[in-house]
C-alpha cells in the first residue's frame, strides 16, 4: 500500500521511484531526479536518499551510473530471493534484508536491498512490504538525527525493518496461546492441526528471514567497514540486540509448537483410551441381557425355571441388578 | 513486595526511588537526593548507589544528567523486554539481566538494568522481582567488603539475582519428581499433561532468562572492561560458575520432562493394549453362551437334544465350563 | 544427453573429449588435440579449456602430462564418489563438486572434477549431469567476460552447477506442497508415506551434495589461492551466496517434511479416534434391539407382556424411539 | 565407608582428617598435624598431602591459613554442588570434580575438591565416594612415581576418579543389554518403562558429572598453569583420553536407550495391531452361529426349513463348516 | 585369519610377531629379530617395520627398549579400548585407530596401535581385524613407493583401515535398502524391528570408531609433527577425505534408519486404522440379521407378520438386501 508522498519539488516521481531527495544539515533541501543524484552526493555536507519500489532494469542502471555501483550488486537488486547479507563492493556497501509484515492478517515476506556509499543511500523494495515513507517522515522531524548522514539512515531503515517483525510475532503468539488453551483440554481437530502446521511453516520462514540479519547487523559494527563511522556502532549494536530478541521469540514459539504437538499426541492417546474404556464397559453391560435372554430363549422341553410363576420377573430383576452393579463398578474405577 | 527501608537522612525518597546513598570506606555516609549524585560520585573514595523501581522517563533523565549516561542506555532502561547483555557506552557499563522469582507459587520474570561507572552504580528494576534492599542491608554489615567499591556492588547484585533462580528451580524439580512418580504407574491425566506442558514453557522462559547471563558474566571478567578491576575477576568467575550450574539444572529438567513425555506415550500405549486385551477376552467369553443359546433357540421340529431329559442342564454346564476354561486361559497368558 | 558440438577445427573429437579449445582475448582461436594443450596453455594471453566426459585412464594420463597434474588428483578424477572439496596440488587447483539434475522427473546425481592452473581449465564429468556446452556457448558470446581467463571459467561452471540445483528443489517443493494439502485433510495413504520417505532420502542426498560446496566456494575466495585473482572474489562470493540459498531451501524442505510426518501422525490418530467413536456409537444403538428382543424371546410361561394385544407394537416403538434417541445423542456430541 | 588407615606417627587424626603426611624422595617421612603443614610444604624436596572428609568450617580455615588459600575457594569447598572446574587463585590451583560410584547397586554421586600449590595437595571429599586411601597406598609402594611431587598426586587422584566411572557404566550397560533383549520381543511392561526412565535419568546425571571433566583435564595440560610441570602433561592428556572414553560410553548408552524407546513404541504398536486382528477374526467367526441361529429362531408360521427332517443337522453343519473356513482363511493371512 | 608369510631370513617369527623386517631403497633387505630392530632403525636409509598381533607385556617391553618408546604408550598398547588419537611422546608418534570388518557377515571391531619414529614403524593389532600382510605384500611390489620411508607406511596402513570400512557400510546399506522396501508396504514385523534396532547400534559403534579418525588424520597433516614430512601431507589429506566420506555415509544411514522408524510408525498406524474400519464394517453388516431375527424371535401372541404366508421369505430378503447395500456402501468409501 504505497502512498506516494506529497512532493514539493518540481516534477512527479517516475514509476519505480518512491522518493529521491537531498539532505543537508538534517533538512531536506531538494527533491531531485535520479540522474542528478551523483552530483549532489558528491557535495560536501549533502547526502542523497533514494527510495525505489520494484524498479525495472533501466532505472537500476541509471542509479548504478550515478554512484558507480558494482554490476553484481545491480544484478542481485534486480533478482530478489537473496539471503540477507552485507557485501562490500568497491567503496559501497550492499545490504540485503528480508522483511515480514502482516497484510490482512497473513504473514507476507518482502525483500529490501540497500546501497550505502559516501553521500548516498538507495533502498530497493521488492514484494509486499511497508513503505519507508514513514521512516523518512519520522526522521525529517528530527534534524539533529538526520544530520548524522547516510549511515544513520541505514540504521533507521534496519531498525524499522526489525521493529516490523514484532507485530507479526505477537499475532502468532496470540494464535498459539489460543490454540494451546483448546489443545490441552481436548484432542486437536483437523483444523487445529492444519493451523498449527501452517504456523510452524510461517515460523520457519520467519526464522530464515530474521536469522541471517543477526550476522548482517553484527558485521555492520565491525571495524573494517569504512561506510559506518564508529560513532554509529552503538546504534547498530542496538539493532543487533533487537533482532536477537526477535530471533529468540521465534525460536521459543517454534519450541512451544513442538511441545503442543507432543502434548496433543498424548491428549489424543488419552482420549482414545477413554473411548476404548467406555466401549468396553458398555459392551460388558449389554452382554448380560443378551446372554441371559439367550439362555432362557432355548427351546428345551425340560427347563424348570420357565415354569416357575415368577421366573420371568426374577430373571428380569437379575439382569437389571447385574447391569446396575457393572455400571457402578465401571463408574467407580473411572471407565465410565 | 517492596518494603521502603528506614531512611536516616532528611526527606522521604521520591516515587520510583528505592534508595539513593553515598558510601565511603565501606559505610553509608549519607542518603542523598538524586540530583546531588554526580557531585558525590566524583569525590575521591566515595561511591553512590541508587536503586530505582520502574522509574518514569523524567527520573531517568535526571539520573542520566548526573552520570552522563548514554541516550540508548536510557532508552533501553525505559523499555524493558531486553535480552541480557553488557554494553559499554562511553565510560559506563550498561547491564541487562532477567530475574526469576516465585510469587505465590508461580514463576514470574522481571528485568534489572544496571549502570556502573566511576563512583556510582544505578539499579533499575522492572516487573515483579525481589527488592535489592536485602543485598544492601547484608553488605552494609560487612564494611570491609563494601569498601571495595561499585564493582563489588555489581557482583553482589548479580550474585543475588543468580541465587534467586535456585528456589524456582527447586520448586519445579519437586513438581517434576512428583509428576514422574504418578506418570510411570498410570497414563497421564489431562491435568498432568497440562501441568507438564506448563512446566516446559516455564523452563523455556527460564532458559531464555538465564542462558544469556552466562555470556554476560563471562564478559565481565574479560580484560577490556576498565570498570571491573581485575581483583574482582575471581568474584565474577564465581557468579559465572553459579549461573552455569543454574543453566545445567534447567537443561536437565528440560530433558527429564522430554523423557517423561516419551515414557508417558509408552505407558499410555501399554494401557491401551491392556484394555484391548481385556475387551477381546470378555468378548470371547461372552460369545459362548450367545452362540450356544442361539443354536438351541432355533425352532426346528427335529432337534433331538431338546427332547433329552437333562439336555438343558447339560448345555448349561457346557456353557459354564467353556467360559471358565476361557477365563482361565486368558488369566494365564495375562490378558485378564 | 551430450550433443557433440559442431567442431570447426580439423579432426573430430576423441571419445571422452567433449571439447578442447584455446581462447585468447575472449575469443576461441582454435580447437586443439589434447596433446598440444600444454604448449598452448603456456602462451601469454591464451588459455585452454578442455571438457572431458567419463574419460578412461589413458586419456587422463595424457591430460596429466600436458599440465603436470598431481598423481592423487588424477586418481581421484578416475574414481568418482568423492566429497566436494578444493585441493591445492603444486600450482594447480583440484575441485570436486556434486551436481544434481532432473532427468525424466527423477533426481540424479553426478560429479564434476575441475583442474585449474595457469592457462588452463579441465572439467571432468561423471555420471548423469548436464553438459557444460551451454556454459561454453553462452560465454563465447560475451568476449569481455571470457577474456578474464581461466578463473572466470571456473566461476561460470560452479555458478552453472549451483543454478542447476534450483529446478530440482522447485520440483520437490511442488510435490511437498501437493502432498501436504492432501495430508492435512486425511491420513496418508501408503503411497503418500512412501513418496514422503523418498523425498526425505532425496533431500538427504541433496544436502550431502550441496552442503560441502558452501565450504568449497568460501575457500575459493580466501587470499591464499594464487589461481584465483582477487578481482574474481566478488564473483565467488556471489556463488557462495547462491549455494547458501540452495542449502537453506534444502534445510527448510527437510523441516517441512518432518512437520508433515508429525502432523500426519496426529491426523491419523484423530481419524482412529473418529472411527472408534463411530464404532462405539453404532454398537450401542444396535445393542438395544438385540437386548430387548432377546428378553421377549425368552420362553417363560408367565410373561404378561406377551399376552398384551399391542405388546409387540409397543415394544417395536420402544426399540425404534430408543435407537432414535441414541442416534440423536451421538450426533449431538459429535461421535457420529 | 571411610576406613581410617593405620597411622604410624604420634596422635590419632582429627575428625574430618583422613590423612595428613609429608613425603620426600618418594617416601612418607612423617604424619603431621594440619597446623604444621605450611612449614613442611615450604621445605625443599618435601610435599604435604592432606585428605579431608566433609570438614567443618573451622578445619578448612586452619588449612587455609597453612597454605594461604583464597577465600572463594574455601567457601566453595565448604558448599558442595559445584560444577567441575579448574580455577587459579593466586599461586594455587583449585579443582572441582564430581565422582560416581556404586554403593549397594545404586549410582551415587559425590564431589571432590582439590587444592594444589607449591609443596602441597589437599583433597576434600563430599557425599558418598570412595576414599583415596587406596590411591595413597598404591603409590606409596612406587617411590619413583611418588617422588615426582604434588602434581603427580593430582594426576593419580583424577585418574582414580575417572576409573571409578567405569564400573558404574558397565553395570548400566549390562542392564540396558538385558532390557533390550526383553523389549524387542514383547512390549515393555510398566516396570521396564520405569527402569529405562531411571537409567536415562542416571545417565543424564553421569553426563553432567563427567562432561565438564573433559574440559578440566584438558585445561590442566595447557601451558599457562605453573603448578603442572610440562613433564606431567602426557599423564594429564592420558586422563583426558580416559574421561573422553567415559563420555563417549555415556553418550552411546543415551542413544541406545532412545533407540529402545522408539523400538518399543513400534513393538507396542505392532502388538496392538495383532490383538486387533485377533479380535476382529474371532468376532467374524462367532458372528456366523449367532446370525444363522437367530434366523432359525424366528417364529414365523411358514418356515419350510424348520419342518425338514434333517434341517437342524444341515444348519449345524453349515455353521461348523463356515466357521472352519473362516478360521482357515484368517490363519492363512496371519490374522490368527 | 592371520596367515604367517613365508619368511626368508633365519628363524620362524615368535608368537605375537607377524613380521619384523628391514627395508632399504624400497626393498626388504632382511627379516630380523625384534631385539636387533633398534640397531637397524638407526642405519642411514633403512627402516624397520614390525607387525605385532596381541603381543604380551614382555614382547612390548622388548620393542619399547629398541625404540625408547614412552611408558604411557606401551601401557595403552597393552590395554585396548582406547579412543582413536594421535599422541606425540618424545620423538615418536603414537596412533590409535579402530578398525571394522565383516567376519562371517557380522560387523566386528578391532583396534590398531601404531608407533612411528625415525627409522621404524610398529603396528599392534588387537581383536578381530584383517592382517596388514596384504598391505605389506602390495607395497613390497612397488619399491618406488616403499622407498619413501616409514611415514609412507603409516599412510598405507591408515588408508587400508579406512578402505576396510567401505564393505561394512555397503552391506549395511544393502540391508537397509531391503528392509525399507518391505517396511513401506506393510508394518514391520518384530524381526524387522529387531534388525533395524541392531543396525542402528552397529552404526552407532561405527560412528564412534570412524568419527575420531577424521581428527586423527587431519592432525597428521598439521605442520608441527616432525615425523610426517610435508611431502606426505597430500596423501594424508586424501585419507582424511576418504574417512570423511565414510563418516558421511554412516550419518546418512543413521538418518535413513530414523526416517524408516518414523515411516514405519505411520504405516503401522494406517494399518491399525484399516483394521478398525474393516472390523466396524463387518460388525455393522452382521448386526442386521441379528437385530431383525431377534425381533421376529420374540414370543408375542399378536405379531401379524409371523402369520403372513411369505413373511419369512420377505424378512430374509430384507436382511440379505440390507446387508448387500451396506457391503456396497463400505466398499465404496474404502472401509472394506
Amino acid at each position: 500500500m504505497e502512498l506516494p508522498r506529497n512532493i514539493k519539488a518540481s516534477g512527479a516521481p517516475e514509476a519505480g521511484i518512491v522518493a529521491s531527495s537531498v539532505y543537508a544539515a538534517g533538512h531536506r533541501v531538494a527533491d531531485i531526479p535520479v540522474d542528478e543524484a551523483g552530483e549532489w552526493a558528491a557535495k560536501e555536507g549533502h547526502f542523497v536518499w533514494i527510495g525505489l519500489l520494484e524498479p525495472d532494469r533501466d532505472l537500476l542502471l541509471r542509479v548504478q551510473r550515478q554512484f558507480h555501483l558494482h554490476d553484481l550488486a545491480i544484478e542481485d537488486a534486480e533478482h530478489p530471493h537473496q539471503r540477507p547479507k552485507v557485501e562490500q563492493y568497491g567503496d559501497a556497501l550492499f545490504i540485503v534484508a528480508r522483511t515480514a509484515q502482516l497484510f490482512e492478517g497473513r504473514v507476507t515476506f518482502g525483500e529490501t536491498h540497500l546501497f550505502v556509499g559516501s553521500g548516498y543511500i538507495v533502498s530497493v523494495r521488492h514484494g509486499p512490504s511497508t513503505s519507508y515513507t514513514s521512516v523518512r517522515q519520522h526522521w525529517e522531524s528530527c534534524p539533529s538525527a538526520l544530520s548524522k548522514g547516510e549511515d544513520f539512515i541505514l540504521y533507521a531503515i534496519l531498525d524499522f525493518i526489525v521493529d516490523n517483525y514484532m507485530p507479526v510475532l505477537e499475532q502468532i503468539e496470540a494464535e498459539v496461546d489460543e490454540i494451546e488453551d483448546r489443545v490441552l483440554v481436548k484432542p486437536m481437530t483437523a483444523a487445529d492441526i492444519e493451523r498449527l502446521y501452517m504456523l510452524r511453516r510461517d515460523l520457519l520462514r520467519l526464522r530464515n528471514a530474521a536469522g541471517p540479519l543477526v550476522e548482517v547487523c553484527r558485521r555492520l559494527t565491525s571495524a573494517d567497514l569504512p561506510q559506518i563511522r564508529s560513532a554509529m556502532h552503538p546504534l547498530f549494536r542496538d539493532v543487533t540486540d533487537h533482532i536477537r530478541t526477535v530471533q529468540e521469540k521465534i525460536d521459543n514459539l517454534r519450541e512451544v509448537l513442538a511441545f503442543a504437538f507432543e502434548a496433543s499426541l498424548l491428549v489424543g492417546q488419552s482420549q482414545e483410551t477413554a473411548i476404548a474404556k467406555k466401549l468396553a464397559s458398555w459392551a460388558a453391560i449389554l452382554a448380560v441381557p443378551t446372554a441371559v435372554a439367550g439362555i432362557y430363549g432355548m427351546n428345551f422341553d425340560n427347563m424348570p425355571e420357565l415354569r416357575m410363576t415368577f421366573g420371568y420377573q426374577t430373571v428380569l430383576m437379575f439382569i437389571v441388578s447385574t447391569c446396575a452393579f457393572l455400571y457402578w463398578r465401571f463408574r467407580k474405577n473411572g471407565w465410565l
